[in-house]
């Protein structure tokens, strides 16, 4: 693509590598979803991939890059099918994995929301969209991961703070783009504080709020 | 798009206005359903965005639009998310809600059977092909809700005419740009057309047809 | 598309002639599932149609092919319609209908693993990739029905060999195109093989092995 804004080289080695991490972690948590659900090992590697490269693809298919980058580059999938095998052989009790993926899981989340924001803006969309879609890649992997899993998707309903760290982090980012501040210590500061934002929200329990419940409910046939 | 059917200004800026009365109204029932699933703010902002957006990225990853309009027009999404902060605040008993969201929803299915037909049609598809995604684009966005919440897509599953008038409006819309007809007025009667079937179809309770079940279903592990 | 690989009139001839055995077969199974679900006839028609061509316009989503083969050609929905009918009229117990549907659908796996990397092939992605394309189209439509129908997908969690046999089908053919050995009778023979293969793994009850359940659960929340 001739249009593309130059970002430099090591700005791209930084991003590639900055994937491959985010991918991992996606793919473990992809894997761990998969074992509790007691899938079997094909299932297990699908939930992995699909939660490790989903975000990208629903990215790639928005920007009209075809085919997405995870099925060009099968380092990706390569990345998360090793997650999958790791798990497979290997899946501690919760009570063991809970910190290391959580952490995993935001570092994945503020590396997304960058490196998704980013390409968005590299392929011409306004700073605002790109943010948007830097957004969607972020949290798009875990949508589709609990969707094929069967589960409410976590990021809509379980009230903790996960997509606003990453629209943060995706709105620093664009705004770094557009004002032409964008280098890879800004946009690794932005991913950072997604990432510092996700963990603090996490260990100090703050919540996304609800909507208030009405007191009486026996009027609504659809409350469940 | 050099090879887009010239509609008109007129045309263009009633289905701009009509669209975005769409995307309210979905906006509304995916923010309701999300409130009653006791989804979180994010939720609620998500699933109203998806629902009212949903559809038209459908169509527009099918003509190959991209980025699809809804991420560069971010007016739909602010509107969605204008109606889930309504909702939000104030998400009164499905007593109250039940006759002015039906009447939302069934404008939003007949305005978007029509522009999803007719921007089909503009990006080359065939007019039979083009009734087709015209209504994939009125359903897609209440489909995306319902999986997205966890629940059977209403359309499939509930037995209420919803697909039908849908379908009628995308292939008269279809019929009218085929031999050259389409126009504000008559694409309008189209969608108006749709709306009112739709609309008769609620409050005369009229359904689709069910498969005749089988009277012994106990030699049928898959029946839940 | 001028790069394509010319693949020859017979292959192409024998491909679309597959396509539909295939699309009839899973149109089948998207309708039998809608019937034990008790969805309307919308929804038996819509999950038919969405399981026979989901795969395909994954395939072309991916690899760029706008408008999707499935919204350009209606034979494909109409031929999944067709297995709608049959099935909303006629829909014998499982007990009659596991064996036939069974090879029915082993057959539009072993056809659309072969047709699915070809065309990602032909459309200029490598081999490797190709192949996994492949996969994602034969198993793809399925994944669809069991997400609209709101049951856990079959291929992730059922423990049947079900991707496997895709897999090997897709990879050999992917080999088969990368040495320039494919033709109608060694695609044929992948394909054919795959059949074989699903077969085979049905009625001597192979499975996917499973990750090992800890002994201790209880202090696992997410186990459901």
């Amino acid at each position: 693509m001739s249009d593309l804004v130059e970002l430099g080289t090591a700005a791209d080695a930084a991003q590639s590598a900055g994937n491959l991490m985010g991918v991992f972690a996606f793919g473990v948590s992809g894997a761990l979803l998969a074992v509790r659900r007691r899938f079997d090992v094909v299932g297990i590697a699908a939930l992995a991939i699909a939660t490790a490269t989903g975000g990208g693809v629903i990215r790639d298919l928005v920007i009209g890059r075809t085919p997405p980058r995870a099925f060009v580059d099968l380092s990706y999938a390569g990345t998360a099918l090793l997650a999958a095998i790791l798990i497979f052989f290997w899946h501690p009790p919760v009570r063991l994995t809970r910190t290391p993926l959580n952490i995993a899981d935001a570092v994945g989340l503020g590396i997304f929301c960058v490196t998704g924001t980013v390409t968005a803006f590299q392929y011409g969309m306004s700073a605002t969209s790109a943010a948007a879609l830097g957004l969607v890649t972020a949290v798009g992997g875990g949508v589709i991961r609990d969707v094929l899993a069967g589960v409410t998707p976590s990021v809509l309903s379980d009230g903790e703070l996960y997509a606003v760290p990453a629209l943060l982090g995706s709105a620093v980012t664009a705004t770094l783009l557009h004002y032409g501040q964008y280098t890879y210590w800004t946009g690794g500061l932005a991913g950072a504080g997604a990432v510092a934002l996700r963990l603090i929200a996490l260990y100090r329990h703050w919540h996304a709020p609800m909507a208030r419940p009405h007191r009486r409910r026996q009027d609504d046939p659809a409350a469940r």
